[in-house]
């Protein structure tokens, strides 16, 4: 079995926990390696198997991250799988020496937002996928490679985005070798059309067991997203504890997808998560503990799940 | 054109407020008569013309509702539709004769939830909705009249329900003669392709556009249900302004689907609503003033539409 499918399972719904990284990258306070590595043990206990750990950036420009070494060690301890962005190439060689399990490149779906995200063009983007799949290549541990598609439904710089533009960039990121191509609701543009559009154009040129979604519940649309990239055939979705991970120039919006939610959504869908939700509600202690300034989303850490608790009530003109 | 094609137009998608009925029902403070008023008059300028705004109920079991002849006077005033909930035969009577434009009766998918809510059969239930029918075909102004069949996905005393049961109960009541048949997931159980399997099954009895989904965002798959049950050709959705409207027995579980999310949903799948998402997030202020102690949800409030507020900002390392 190669890496990518033990990593990814063809034949079942990988959910990544992004909030490690995506969650902690904005907060004024973030946790403890400790706590981190706390909330590593308790979301891998409650059945979650891959987690984006943070980005391979010099300690000073991201503080957050200057443990990732230590975060990989514990994941490889945990046996889960690790992930980190890198974002040059400086980053991509410490990745492929840092023995993490996964290397995610960005890759702008418009060339003003590569500019100012990482002021670089598109095929410089595309460029840095190359380099970090070869060097990956070359590497004992053989790590997966992913290219994420930013911006991928609709640009806050510059508007719309083709499919045409978005199914170029994913082909060109395809053909360099990387191993999973996904493709993201930056900003929450997305509704569950659009989503299933894209996301069968670009499973038609990449194949759907190598497509990722990732998604922002900015305005609302993020079950229904999830859903519509589901029916579509993507089989590896990301998500947060909590929806952490918020939008910097969208003050008070909701950020990634919400993990406990997005386990009921498969569960509901016949997707067999393995993955507890009562102790996966448990672990929003620690970023409630260590970020308390964030605010934590979802429905299911209120409601619970349908069941006992719910028996024996009266109602009154419920509908 | 017949009262229902007026109310309801089968080429469009037709967004009920049930906000200041389902919204008002449990809450420990509610608005006034002239605050609700000039909510109708506000979510009526931002473009929703269709409102549920009461049970008719004795004054002293649901004095939130004891100036709903004002409220229906209201809406008329406005150009827009009423609606009202009848819970017995005394309340039948009275909302035929109180003019309001539309009556809605509640069938339990379940005989132990019925007895629970109503102290009545399903049998009783489907008899309430064929009286309403007969008091409104006498009646000059032929009020619309919508059964709405409760705990149609799942029931919190009972658990699962069958969808032929559900069948079965809808194909009675469109048998009463009532206009609409309503399928409601009361306590947030439906996932969304249970969702589209019970719409399609109860469409192809009564007619996709006599249909009408009635949900709740317990879990958080409120606006994946809402756009499953549109993909399945329902066209007349219930949803709140800011999801006002709980659970009695779900402490902080949310409660409707919020009505300004589910417009940019319809918008984003290209159904054209006539509505202005600005005004209608203002009209928050309204609940947020006179029911302080209520939580208001929903996306839309917080992040705006997409567009120029979006740009200029710099991105680090989003995806």
């Amino acid at each position: 079995m190669s890496r990518l499918d033990s990593i990814y399972p063809a034949d079942r719904v990988t959910l990544r926990e992004v909030g490690l990284r995506d969650g902690l990258q904005l907060t004024g306070r973030y946790p403890t390696t400790a706590a981190k590595q706390d909330w590593l043990g308790r979301e891998s206990q409650a059945g979650v198997r891959h987690f984006e750990i943070g980005s391979f950036l010099p300690g000073r420009s991201a503080p957050q991250f200057a443990d990732i070494a230590e975060m990989i060690r514990t994941c490889r301890d945990l046996g889960v799988t690790s992930a980190a962005l890198v974002l040059n190439d400086r980053g991509a060689v410490d990745a492929v020496g840092s023995g993490v399990d996964e290397i995610v490149c960005v890759v702008s779906a418009t060339e003003e937002h590569s500019q100012a995200n990482m002021r670089r063009s598109i095929a410089d983007a595309v460029g840095l996928v190359s380099k970090t799949v070869r060097l990956a290549a070359d590497a004992d541990h053989q790590p997966v490679t992913h290219a994420g598609i930013a911006m991928a439904f609709g640009c806050s710089i510059s508007g719309d985005v083709a499919l045409d533009q978005v199914a170029r960039i994913a082909g060109a990121c395809a053909e360099t070798g990387a191993d999973v191509i996904g493709l993201a609701d930056t900003v929450g543009y997305a509704g569950p059309d659009q989503i299933a559009l894209s996301c069968e154009r670009v499973a038609s040129l990449v194949g759907a067991t190598r497509l990722g979604i990732h998604l922002h519940d900015t305005r609302g649309m993020g079950m229904a997203n999830a859903a519509a990239a589901l029916d579509s055939g993507v089989r590896i979705v990301d998500a947060s504890l909590g929806g952490l991970g918020g939008c910097p120039f969208a003050p008070g919006a909701t950020g990634n997808i919400v993990m406990e939610d997005l386990v009921f959504l498969c569960e509901r869908k016949g997707f067999e998560t393995g993955i507890e939700l009562d102790r996966l509600v448990g672990v929003r202690e620690i970023p409630a503990t260590e970020m308390p300034e964030e605010q934590l989303y979802g429905a299911m850490a209120r409601a619970g799940l349908p069941g006992a608790s719910w028996r024996a009530a009266s109602l009154q003109n419920q509908r």
